[in-house]
């Protein structure tokens, strides 16, 4: 009977559908994955905070209303986010990080990261700041305290894209990778394959919940160029920094070049690449690509996300699934926790 | 510094490949995977058999004729396949078994499967036969023994799909699958879209090697039968036999269908799936299938294989590449002899 205490930091959708996960499914993890989660802490920035060392009812925490400060009406719940005490003191054996993606320094997810990391915590996590802008530092600390550090979900949510590549294409090098790593922006490029304009797609990708009322780090590329800094420098052993990334997006993409393409049976995407050069060079770029029917790619269509590795002896091996959802995202923490047992039990 | 010694049974394409991946690479593997390989046997009913303790010159092996008693040639070797003595005997802690598939005993292979889990020896296999027909009666061998047995080869080749399904995607229960299972059929349906008939595109995919003089296992789905069956029994729990799975082949369609589905924006794909219906029974079939632009499938063409498999938390998740070839298929025992070191040391 192994059991796993775990702390929750951000409660927003992500880690509110691993508590979801917990409430649904804990009582046949046992038997299934070799594990049950006990959560002792949850800590958000908005709702507040709450350790309750012998165990927090799942469900109770998922129904908790999304106001602030509402911690506070669970008992020994508070308004306050006591991020450090949740993290460091809530008896804790994995850290579970999934607040908001800061792209410029990573904070504050990062500290939240390096304490888990110093107090000797498992931490899992699926934000891109803290991966993409200090995953080398981080896996130091990680390496030092002689804890597991995995973040499955930074990149693709539940689609299992690192552990694909580094798991079971090992042996087999990778030489580079394309990848679809914005659904929005592909699900705007969809659309504009069926006669809207970029603007009208955008309204659409917005409507539906896919786009936020600010769409840029979508449509202009930036939220896929962390990505690219994240598997880069996980895949290939890159040391790429943001700006090393070329960076261009949609918005300049219009209904005449979509329409050309079409009609040679090609499509436009927002391709997120890195190559290592024969010098060893690793270049990368983020960009539209006008990619012909017969590539891994060109059939990846609405909200979906996929990644093809360019691979030693196999050649291309792509992998596609959902890139974004609450409860998609919270099983990349899952199945995180799945590799720290598995790592653990040699199994 | 970890080596492990290896029995090659059976030695055409696929161990023979093998040895050329050790020639290679052999020198770098202890630093990038942990561990080396050396070679003490090799046994082939048509070439012959060998048995070096102290291990056999990979790139001598590799550059073997492949001429009937041909391991008489080299010195210690003889003109007949010693299968017993190379598997037991050898002093190998894995046996690679790559010899013919049997589809309807798995004979000789499966006997040769028992004799080396038998004997204490990991076992790695590429060969459907043994996978199929017998998987249940090898694993408990396996267990019995305490030792591993894997044959992530035996479905798509290097591509890894079981270890995809059963790591990275633990913990997102799966409900059913869809697969292009067979690189042959599937470039004949890419020949047909161009315009040629079925009896032009099967001389097409034999003159290039990738269908036998006989096409019937590839293009009436016999093939891509024992793949489902595989697929079906160590995913979705079923114990399937192979007259479990209806099966109907491509044989049937004509011209005039792909070219319907071609004006309707869809494709003809010959797809293996297995499904758990609510009453937890298993339906599994080989069929052509209309696929819509938009299934995760309806993109994969000419020789490439994929599989989409249907989670319980992610939806659709698919993994595409290649499915046959000789390095390809070779590179399916490295990483069953990856995943056999990673168990053993726990990382």
């Amino acid at each position: 009977m192994t059991e796993y205490k775990i702390a929750l930091v951000g409660f927003g959708g992500v880690n509110r559908g691993l508590a979801q996960l917990i409430a649904d499914s804990n009582p046949s993890w046992q038997a299934t994955l070799g594990f049950s989660l006990k959560i002792v802490g949850v800590t958000d920035l908005f709702l507040g905070s709450i350790i309750g060392r012998d165990g927090l009812d799942a469900a109770t925490l998922v129904r908790l209303p999304a106001a602030k400060g509402a911690f506070a009406q669970l008992p020994g719940g508070s308004a306050d986010a006591m991020n450090e005490e949740v993290i460091k003191h809530s008896g804790a054996d994995i850290v579970a990080e999934a607040t908001f993606t800061n792209p410029v320094d990573g904070e504050p997810a990062t500290s939240f990261c390096r304490w888990a990391l110093q107090a000797g915590k498992h931490l899992v996590t699926t934000n891109k700041g803290p991966i993409a802008l200090h995953a080398a530092e981080l896996k130091a600390l990680a390496d030092a305290h002689g804890v597991r550090f995995e973040y499955e979900g930074a990149v693709m949510s539940g689609t299992p894209v690192i552990r694909l590549a580094k798991q079971a294409l090992a042996g087999s090098r990778i030489k580079g990778f394309e990848g679809i790593l914005n659904g929005t922006s592909n699900f705007v490029l969809t659309r504009m394959e069926e006669g809207l304009g970029f603007a009208e797609a955008v309204s659409k990708a917005q409507a539906l919940g896919y786009a936020e009322a600010d769409p840029t780090a979508d449509v202009e590329g930036f939220d896929v160029r962390l990505k690219v800094v994240i598997l880069a420098n996980e895949l290939l052993g890159a040391h790429l920094g943001v700006n090393d990334v070329s960076c261009k997006g949609i918005s300049g993409l219009s209904a005449a070049d979509i329409d050309a393409a079409q009609r040679d049976g090609a499509r436009w995407k927002l391709i997120g690449a890195a190559q290592r050069s024969a010098d060893g060079s690793i270049h990368a770029s983020v960009e539209p690509r006008l990619l012909k029917a017969e590539h891994p790619l060109a059939g990846i269509s609405e909200a979906i996300n996929a990644v093809s590795f360019d691979t030693e002896l196999l050649g291309a091996v792509t992998v596609s699934g959902p890139g974004a959802g609450r409860i998609e995202t919270a099983f990349a923490l899952l199945s995180d926790i799945i590799a720290i047992h598995t790592a653990k039990t040699g199994q």
